[in-house]
């Protein structure tokens, strides 16, 4: 039986097209067969013999631009898409990008190419490098960002622990992402307390550090404890897209009401680039948390306690930074497990573009906090 | 620096946990190291030397309740957390049991076992296999679903096709989880047309066939689209949490206004299970589809264009019906690449409590649409 449309007009379709750039691992036969069903896969979901021609095979299927040999092991297939397939909606273009084919093994999402008419419906990062630099008046030494923790500490005590980091010179300080709404600190008076205690602190030291509201949670409260944390006074928010689907952040992002900064946490993420298959680390912490409008991207840094390598950190960087339109370059945010000691390979490795994110770390330097953070401080400011 | 909360009254926990098992590949010592980690990775995550006796440690830190070789290359680690930590969200809860853990490679969830007050804050599925059955009047075969494709088509041919299946017999009829809301075929009129098109062949018939419109949109239109389907007689709704998150889908499956049956996809989720690390197919596909409400959960069957075994599927069917308090048992709905010749064997893995679904296998059958659907159909009802 063939099926074919009579009523959709091929004017619908602008012939416009993204690239999706996959690594496919296998014999050049066996990654051929698997490029072309991609097209199918991602698009009709139909089978190919059973689409006449005309319209949907022309515009609605996916089209191999490129296809060649990667490396030893796999191939690299650049796989073009239709723009209106994607329908404005960010769920829908990663759909799109890795939907039923995130369930094919040894294929991995590599690259984006998105085109003009796909950029133009995102805004993308309100602030990126650049206005979070303007922001925080820092101009050109790396940032410092800490995490109040560990959870089971009162609100008490966790905006006495947001005061000292403040009086030590941290640029931002953050609620670790397991806090949400907690018995023991829950998020209102968490927020409040904690913004509170860092504007007493940026009053004595003149400083302007911010507090950053970790705004993960239940659908329908990601909103409202947004909204909270702007009235409470805190200076961004962060957001965990891997436990509450990405498109909340971009929502967040545009909202002009909003208008904080936003870090993106990689929880539950680590799934996705772990394996040979999934998407590459430049792409779901880099190119995706850009498009959906993410300021700063926190993940797991080179030789801390997580596995990712150098190489693979720096792909992250390039995601941050590479030409994506009118989108912001956003910030790297590397993390986990890190001391201070690791400060001058990490600048060696980043630059000065990025935000030092050290939790424990600060804990176990020496017996005082805020001279640990002013040490810290002092070695960002030796770096200008 | 030791950190200790002296604000925190140990009586905020319960002294209730609830259990993640954890495969864990490596040597023993490996395994049981990160067996460690993990208890303060996915809780406190923060040095454990720098944290004191006390509430947190006796607490908040997990626990390995039983640790033993799995297979020659991994060990099985139960770990418990207490139910406070989870804090009554579910995005929470999925951080808790893989949040950061999901990052570290060579680690997969294997298993929940949700304690009391966890469940107690779900309401789960609405419907589950009992529900549906008798809101479709099949007290015994399997279900028959089929899906409205391919993208490209008008609203006009979508609704030709599915009246055409439901005067064939099909019990539900979807959308292919690629349409959302393309120009060739907006979201609301195609809704409206093919629930109509049901309709006029379900008085045809005296059948009573379903349509299920794919709700799976951006954040802030999910609900929206949920409420055009009900407005617009839609029997059933079909989101995909890798899109999403999952707690949208708990969301949909607790309001009381909506009460329609949900069907899960799969998109944009396999990345958790095509690697030896990431969540077991019974767990993403099974148990966790149930806490956040789904009827159904569809997922690709062995031996199908997708890649998993005989025995993954039946770890999903398996996860579809254990006990897990009173959350009810949901359908297990397995497709993808499907042809009417599979039927006997997926049968005898899946038994009669199961959705059938089979797309493009409809349309290569045979030359008439509406016979190839009655044969299908025919082959279920002899299996009553």
């Amino acid at each position: 039986m063939i099926i074919q449309t009579t009523c959709t007009p091929a004017s619908l379709f602008s012939g416009e097209r993204f690239a999706v750039t996959y690594r496919i691992y296998g014999t050049e036969k066996e990654a051929r067969a698997k490029a072309e069903s991609i097209c199918i896969e991602q698009t009709v979901e139909f089978p190919a013999e059973c689409v006449g021609q005309g319209t949907i095979r022309d515009h609605v299927f996916g089209r191999i631009e490129s296809f060649e040999r990667r490396d030893v092991e796999s191939f690299r297939a650049v796989i073009i898409y239709a723009v209106e397939i994607a329908a404005g909606e960010l769920t829908q273009l990663l759909n799109v990008i890795f939907g039923n084919t995130s369930i094919k093994p040894g294929i991995r999402v590599e690259r984006l190419d998105l085109s003009p008419s796909i950029l133009s419906q995102y805004k993308g990062p309100r602030f990126g490098r650049a206005g979070l630099r303007e922001l925080l008046r820092i101009p050109k030494r790396p940032l410092l960002c800490t995490a109040i923790k560990p959870m089971g500490l009162s609100c008490d005590e966790l905006a006495d622990m947001a005061y000292r980091f403040a009086l030590g010179g941290m640029d931002m300080i953050k609620d670790d992402h397991g806090l949400t709404d907690q018995s023991c600190s829950p998020f209102a008076e968490r927020i409040a307390r904690c913004s509170e205690a860092v504007r007493k602190a940026n009053r004595e030291t003149g400083g302007r550090t911010v507090f950053v509201a970790n705004v993960t949670a239940p659908a329908a409260k990601i909103a409202e404890r947004a909204r909270i944390a702007k009235g409470a006074g805190a200076g961004g928010i962060m957001i965990a897209p891997g436990l509450t689907g990405f498109d909340i952040m971009r929502e967040l992002a545009e909202d002009d009401s909003l208008a904080l900064p936003i870090l993106t946490h990689p929880a539950l993420q680590g799934s996705f680039v772990t394996g040979p298959g999934g998407i590459a680390h430049g792409v779901i912490f880099g190119q995706l948390a850009r498009l959906a409008g993410a300021d700063a991207t926190i993940f797991p840094n080179f030789g801390g306690r997580f596995s990712f390598s150098r190489e693979e950190c720096r792909e992250i960087v390039a995601g941050t930074a590479e030409p994506m339109g009118h989108l912001r370059t956003i910030f790297p945010a590397p993390g986990g497990g890190m001391s201070l000691s690791r400060v001058p390979e990490m600048m060696e490795t980043y630059g000065k573009d990025l935000i030092f994110l050290i939790g424990g770390g600060l804990f176990q330097h020496g017996p005082d906090l805020v001279e640990n953070c002013r040490h810290f401080r002092k070695m960002a400011e030796n770096m200008e």
